[in-house]
């Protein structure tokens, strides 16, 4: 068994005028994250995490935001390139565990549905995939309510 | 062997008139960490890294800071619970690392302690976790002492 | 097979007439990393995830910055003997994933030395060494070029 780690960290600011999608789901808010694609912070940073464990590169070698095939784009299809990029070098996942990082707003109860449509694109079970929230006490810009982070941790198997 | 990664990270507030709990160790300080329990940054990251490595959801849904039956707990209590929940799965800790991001004070001397009362909590060898810090260079809101960061990552087996 | 994950993070302001050392590369700039050492921001991320993950304590205790001894060293050096205090513990590094936090400049150009540089010095391949990019999109000290920040995961066999 050869097993392999990787790790992501994505960041977007948080504007109005503009939906809120994080772990592919939409969730309901007076602001949306901005960004080339559909800016969502979670996927980015699974797909960061992916492609670092294969050492394949990171997700704006593979998706630039200076591409017109990549503008407005639902990050579920990112996510799912990703996962083809890294099973094509052999590798399969063995689990993602990941920490979103945002003042408002709560978010727990979309958490088991981002956790399935995770687990769906990757192909493995929701009982291999983690989504966890907190906020940052109010503190920096994530406190602030001017933008949010997402970090990821993956096990890869060959 | 069935091998699962976790990762894990907290914010608390420094403000006067508290404790400063880290890591199961009350560091003397003019500030203590603001929150629902004792605030314990170290304990909560590693609590949250190993229920995602288990896919057991966030320490928030096991310890809602909205309930009493967690106000001003000693988090050496919830990191217990949190490591019989991750037994009940059928895993076993490998190793902890974890760093801390404060300015102030120095927690040098306070980290061999820290090890011990981590390990013994969670049931392995003090060789077995590991506990960094550094500071933000004076940066952000940790770098103003406004409050602290934790990381944790985690490896169980099954 | 024992199997050990790590995980470091590290901070350093930017500041005029210094040199930017990233990953044992020194990357064009108008600004440079302020430290003790070169400042290399990645490299000491990774010297701590290595120190983190074979419990050996982190780079301020093995390094100290009121050492003359590593005044203005270049952090090449720091690796090397991190990498010699992991291999005595009887460790083997399996694969490093890290990633950059940085508003300017664009590192990408620079990427594929750094992995060759980093390998070389831990004596693994380039393909186990991931070294990825990302700006905070303007948010944060990051954002505001005051400074930079480096995290690393990695895996150690024995
Ligand atoms: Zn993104
Ligand atoms: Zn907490
Ligand atoms: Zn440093």
């Amino acid at each position: 068994m050869k097993i392999r780690i990787g790790f992501g960290i994505d960041f977007h600011k948080l504007v109005e005028e503009r939906d809120l999608w994080i772990g592919g789901v939409k969730v309901p808010h007076t602001k949306g994250a901005l960004g080339h694609s559909d800016a969502d912070v979670l996927l980015h940073a699974i797909c960061d995490a992916l492609l670092g464990a294969a050492c394949l590169g990171d997700i704006g070698y593979h998706f630039p935001d200076t591409s017109e095939e990549f503008k407005g784009i639902d990050s579920k299809i990112l996510l799912k390139r990703t996962v083809e990029l890294v099973k094509a070098e052999g590798y399969n996942v063995v689990n993602i565990d990941s920490s979103l990082c945002l003042q408002e707003p709560k978010i727990k109860p979309f958490i088991p549905q981002m956790q399935q449509v995770i687990a769906q694109i990757v192909g493995i079970s929701d009982k291999d995939v983690s989504v966890k929230a907190t906020t940052t006490e109010k503190m920096g810009f994530v406190g602030r309510e001017e933008g949010l982070v997402a970090y990821a941790s993956v096990l890869l198997q060959a």
